[in-house]
């Protein structure tokens, strides 16, 4: 089968959670490409040695530039920090590589519309991007874009979308990359506020046309991390302590260009809400809700149902006429977190072997870009912000 | 408008459950017949006298004997201990007296049978006979049963009934007296296990024919009362302790006449459950679930939906359209459990209205006492026991 | 037993709900003071006839200003729509009466001003007053308010509140008095957001300092009603049609003075959600969460208890130490919506009788006023607006 | 690193699931040994090479004999329907592999105990056997199992599991091997009734001494398949018809050697059931709740708490203090079904690095047997049967 060569740049979290999508693709599903794992790259050459070895690359290597120059791969995979995407991602698609990008694409709009601008240029030649807001590939959200999509709640009224953790509570924990506005652009906002703009456009099919909001920062400076660790960095009170430079937190309201009305948070201080992810939605003929700590249900509710049986349906988002679901177990059997990324795996490969561009394209994300963007001016200024959609047109 | 009086034997937790009922009823129904309270009975003068102030009633009594005699008295509400349920019925019957006996009916099939004969005796003379199986009157149960009866889960094949309690967990919790087989008749079989086999005999329709059962009592020996008083209880250290004389827990598997097998369990040890009575049922074309403790809302399956749609419908049942809801508040407004008393009162009221006979009867009481006979035989002997038919048709 | 002799002003839902707690609170609870039904008022004398009958009034009359000068009235209870509230309560109070105002307070901040004076006025001559807010009366949020001053969930940063309702959605539902602005003051906002607004403010002990806002009429023109019926109205295709003059969702982000921020929404558009009053607190310690469709559960997050034991507690409050429920059933037995307004009656008659001010009082009604007004003014400017501190201090 | 040489008999679900099991346990865990996933075995050459270029093994094979023989494979890996259980196991074992074994162990007693008593005789020469009860290896009910070890709930008194699935609710489902007695062994007893069996046992620690059961056959004639295909086969109408003959639904209650009471049940007709296993344990000082529908959650009583914040708290078992979870993905994210074989695969191969006895062992499964053997047999006599504990005692 002719394959697909994968090199792919960063190996943290989400160069952890890529693999086991590179390493499971086509074991679950029927595809025309095979998945190929040829390459991870980090700086440290010890480190991206044993990610080599942990996470089931055939070799490792310490220089992107070199990756995304080789004849012998086809897409490049970036699992990095925001404030890298921008280079990376424009020389591979300069040097005709495929790409996924993880989300957000950028860590301002200007690099996102470059990128944008050079993923356009580059569809024409047959290139395709991607990038990775994995969350729309759990079933449970596809089922919802589906029922919104045939009608089933009617016109969308109402939009509820929350995205709560509690991993920065305690003022102890230190000063990690994603808390610096120079290597992680925003905080809360655009780490998870950017899935539920990202999720709740993409279920509804409307984008967001203005915001209102407000944004905090809880605890203002914490201690220095030994050495940069993503979520689980420990502190050490010799190291100093530094300026979070981020926010903790991002509230905003929404007007959607379908009439929708929207409510959005984005927090890392909701005590006791590990990866709260919830959005319903209310429409004129019923609602939908989903909580990812519960990912394989979906609530429905059908107003138009007899009237004394209605009710939210709790669908167990496990069965085979489920989106994705006729390639794992029988039925009522969960998923977890990891099979979004081995979705998004498949869809990628298959757009990639037909021929069609994969969806969300790096002009959608560019869109979230300005939505993000908005809400930080909006912020500042206490003011109504329009997004800029002439801008999102690209 | 026309008056029902009505005279009350017993002050306890359920006699004040009983008086809000009677309270309330016609200010929330429109009924043809007016209650009246008119006299409350209890042993002792002091005790008797406060609860007629407080919980409403005109007079207060201390024989029962006089109470029933009383001419202007038309319905004797009984909310004693089950040892001297079949005395006081039986005198308020051959008084003419319509009777409202709680549950269980007595405390041996033979009195249970007594009471039958005589209410089926009564009947011909237009005495009505009701026994208080109240979370009949529950509008989730209510509705549970309106949907059985339509049809909408098909054959009903698996039955799970339980009711979980934890009150007397903690073996410092004195011998009060529904821990005696002497007044009691038995523990939480009769108490708790009882509501459940009326409740899954009433919204199946079908009838336990046998059950294999196993009871337990995990706390033999307590501390004495310093007095009687219910649930609530507590020790003296210098009175001693008792033997108890009645089942923390009774087990049973059962078959049902139209082909269903079920299990049941009834339990005073269920740590952290407080009045979990929760009935399943599983049908051919769908299921239903209930949990008093989430007394407004009923779990409906419709396994004839959409296939990708299916799941248990949360119906909340709190809306007009809803048995007894109408009565109430506007929408999703939840009511409590002192409600199901009042719509007992009011089902009472409305058939004695009516001239019909009200349910459950007492043959039907005298039914479910004949399965309680049945899982204590059976528990005594490790053997399957039929539940004895013949007598069950009085 | 000294009365505390009660003349209530209007008698539809709210009236209704007044008066079964008004005919249970001295069932329930032991207090000095026994409530007495004296006079029911409304505008037409069949129905309020009527209604003084089944609701369980000595009298009725249909001139308001006749009762409030009645010197065998101790109480006036207003729960009529609030474009009367103002005039009604001046009145009584300066004849000296007590005076239970339905919320909002008023459909002015202007009115509530002049009603909270005169209530600070009124109050030196020992007369109380006291504002209808019944949510803080369910146990659940009388227990979250215990929580969080007791530091059990430390600091609080976020709080997230809605109140969902959908008893609207039809296009088809008449424009009934709450539509309409010269009547109801505003829709959602001041019927169920002005709840949300005083119950978290409540149970934080902070007050909202600013706001910004969006509201929106989805439907902007009804059919006219037949007649006036509060919620349940039907319209009449002969009758024409009307404009929806108040909004019918309202959606706000605040802050607060101990540093919290917020997010607020208050729809009756949300379809599927009856009743939805939902609030969930997130502290430095811990979190709390309630929603009124489970109203007698309250979970709890501890982020102080052993790591791999926390979690969200569901607390049934339905146990003895739980606030008001020592007054109800044994341990695990639901209450309802109506014994919020008991509670509230509980409370009132025990300030009273101690010569004490209950709360809410006046005061903190107009500073909810305020906080409505603000988020009107937000709406209708698209700007940050803070509430008017210095004149919520009266 | 060295290496542990798979050979796997079968290839159907079981076998899918042990795959993406061997192929992720290195790369989730740091681990002495290195799986190797050497041949797959199946009766047909086609499908079983098809099977193994999906699942991801070097090589197939259709002599399960030859496979056991071969020197180059360590350990055998037996996914094959129950009736060939025990002949590939004692060859293997002859043949000095260590064996993994699907559950139900074996289809009888005699049979189990056979090859409990070789995997005796084989552990002296350093042989390890395993049987595959996937369950324990949930992390929610590992967590269980540490609660319960630890006395946080203290003397455990009831157990409460059942195992609920509809998957042949439909008349029209087929006779596909499982419900053919000389193939299964037993229907819904064996196939997931085991499930819950070992499962109490394990989490308590104690042992089932004698049930009392009750076993039923909805639909005892069903059409033939046109080919075996486990849970998914289609009848076809030209095939014929052919008899049931296992069971639907076993209940059974029991008594374990600790003093607790049980009930349980496993039935194929619990409509709206996909894969409902649940167990809740009432001890003296609390409580655990487990559903694998949520399988990433645990439920938790805690009678030592404040009493007025007691409650089930719903414990997220997705941080890495729980059991397993810290070689996944940071806090709050849930893992799936598959998850259960990777972590046995995880304890499997440490035992061997290690040179320990896995668990469950062989004995442990054979008492399992032991306990399925008494319930068919108390459902066939309608009488309590005790568990031949001597014979557990291999």
């Amino acid at each position: 089968m002719e394959q697909l060569r994968v090199g792919m740049v960063g190996h943290a979290f989400m160069g952890a959670a890529h693999s086991q999508a590179w390493r499971t693709v086509n074991h679950a599903f029927d595809l025309p490409l095979q998945a190929r794992m040829s390459v991870v790259c980090g700086r440290d050459e010890d480190r991206v040695a044993a990610a080599a070895a942990t996470l089931g690359w055939e070799a490792h290597a310490t220089d992107w530039r070199k990756v995304v120059a080789r004849d012998d791969i086809d897409l490049v995979d970036i699992c990095t920090p925001g404030d890298t995407h921008a280079e990376i991602a424009l020389a591979a698609l300069a040097a005709g590589k495929h790409v996924l990008c993880e989300k957000p694409l950028a860590n301002s709009v200007a690099e996102a519309r470059e990128m944008a601008e050079a993923a356009a240029a580059a569809q024409t030649r047959g290139v395709r991007t991607m990038c990775g807001f994995n969350y729309r590939r759990v079933p449970a959200v596809a089922l919802m874009r589906r029922l919104v999509a045939a009608g089933r709640i009617g016109t969308v009224r109402h939009i509820r979308a929350v995205y709560l953790q509690d991993w920065i509570v305690d003022p102890e924990f230190p000063l990690v990359w994603r808390l610096r506005r120079d290597v992680a652009g925003s905080g809360a906002l655009g780490d998870i506020g950017a899935h539920i703009v990202d999720l709740t456009q993409y279920v509804t099919g409307a984008r967001i046309t203005g915001v209102s909001a407000l944004t905090e920062t809880f605890v203002r400076e914490r201690p220095l991390p030994t050495e940069a660790a993503g979520l689980s960095a420990t502190g050490n009170g010799h190291a100093g302590s530094g300026e979070v430079t981020v926010d903790d937190a991002a509230l905003f309201l929404a007007r959607l260009d379908g009439g929708a009305i929207a409510t959005y948070e984005a927090t890392r201080f909701a005590t006791g809400r590990k990866n709260g992810l919830r959005v319903e939605l209310n429409g004129s003929l019923g609602s939908v809700a989903f909580d990812f700590e519960r990912m394989n249900e979906l609530e429905f509710y059908d107003a138009t149902a007899p009237s004394d049986e209605q009710g939210f349906t709790r669908i167990l988002v496990t069965e085979p006429d489920h989106p994705y679901m006729a390639a794992w177990w029988p039925a009522g059997h969960p998923i977890g977190y990891e099979h979004s990324f081995t979705h998004e795996a498949r869809d990628l490969i298959a757009a990639i072997a037909a021929g069609e561009d994969p969806a969300p394209s790096f002009a959608d994300a560019l869109q979230v870009q300005l939505v993000l963007d908005a809400v930080e001016r909006s912020a500042a200024t206490s003011a109504w912000v329009p997004v800029e959609a002439e801008l999102a047109s690209v």
